[in-house]
């Protein structure tokens, strides 16, 4: 029965691992679809929302089934938090979406200027959700707690990036239309970040039975 | 044993609606501080986004310790459940935040004009919040499903507050700053809306345990 169990348990684990690599594939490509100014793969990353959404309500039925012959407080706890991180990867896919339409809009206007920082945010927000995944794949909460304060630094491009708008925005109210719609890919990147930090922190809980969400607040 | 079941599983959903009024009256005093450019209402409004916090941990320590003793289904689709609700509820309380944050920066400068849409945006998304949440005390799915569709008329309301700024942007761009923070209070309440959205589906969910998340794309 146990044995059976744990299979199910794998089965859900990769269901997760792949609703990641999905995830970021589209936050990538909604990316890449920005910096070449690219309509078909923007169009692209709109049109493979479905699939995150699609494996988020399989990992919730596959939750719900589990629970019921989940006997372990250690496995309840690794169902929840599965759950809770297919609701941030679905919400990572949504970002991308974002982007991708906001792409599309700065697609139809004359370029900017060429996006240093916007790449980097990406770079950065998906590095900290393949390092949450892999701490989730090998359970090790210490490579988990590490990504945690890595989203200081997109924040702190993220506002960078928003007073050089700004600025921009002010000196070229022509440019306003394109510069909101940079401003909001910047918080879109943003938020994968948080996304990421938020699934570090449950890979933690997972791990130590420690609850360090709210920084901790709570103990 | 399924009586004391009973009696934990109807404590965790009265520390939802704790967490549920918490999250409305920070909303709603967010927008007031708005309105009223009063800043010591947003600074308590900031204080108070720990208090939620709070309650989502405690909802996910009910979970899990409920999870260990419920025998039947439809109790263990309920904790999923009150820990996903829990999770909304908190982020409603965030945007609540960070709509105090921008109104202390809009109270630093001239009034912009008497805000007509955005008290209606909060109106309506903190009447889709009660709405769902009487839905999920008195079990009624139908009362919850009104409540999505309800989301296109928020979304309407910020869509064209958008445009209105946009355009005021461009007229006087010295209205820049403050016009971005009236853009940015615009976007947490339509994402209020999708919160409530969000719980309303959750509870439909409950009750007819069909997943009409995402527009039902899975079935």
């Amino acid at each position: 029965m146990q044995r059976h169990l744990d299979q199910e348990l794998s089965n859900l684990k990769q269901k997760l691992l792949t609703m990641a690599s999905n995830a970021e594939s589209v936050v990538i490509n909604a990316v890449k679809a920005l910096v070449e100014r690219n309509d078909a793969l923007a169009m692209d990353v709109k049109a493979k929302d479905s699939i995150v959404d699609q494996l988020e309500l399989e990992v919730d039925e596959m939750a719900v089934h589990l629970l019921a012959m989940a006997p372990l407080a250690s496995d309840l706890r690794f169902i929840i938090v599965a759950s809770k991180i297919a609701q941030n990867l679905e919400r990572v896919a949504d970002e991308a979406t974002t982007i991708a339409r906001r792409t599309l809009e700065l697609n139809q206007a004359a370029p900017l200027k060429p996006y240093v920082d916007i790449p980097r945010m990406a770079e950065l927000g998906i590095d900290m959700l393949r390092t949450a995944l892999d701490a989730f794949v090998n359970r090790q909460p210490e490579k988990a707690r590490a990504v945690i304060p890595r989203d200081k630094e997109v924040d702190a491009i993220h506002k960078q990036l928003q007073r050089e708008l700004l600025t921009f925005m002010m000196e070229n109210p022509k440019n306003i239309s394109s510069c909101l719609n940079v401003m909001v890919i910047s918080k879109s990147l943003e938020r994968i970040a948080d996304h990421a930090t938020n699934i570090a922190e449950e890979i933690v809980y997972l791990c130590e039975a420690e609850d360090i969400r709210h920084g901790g607040k709570a103990r």
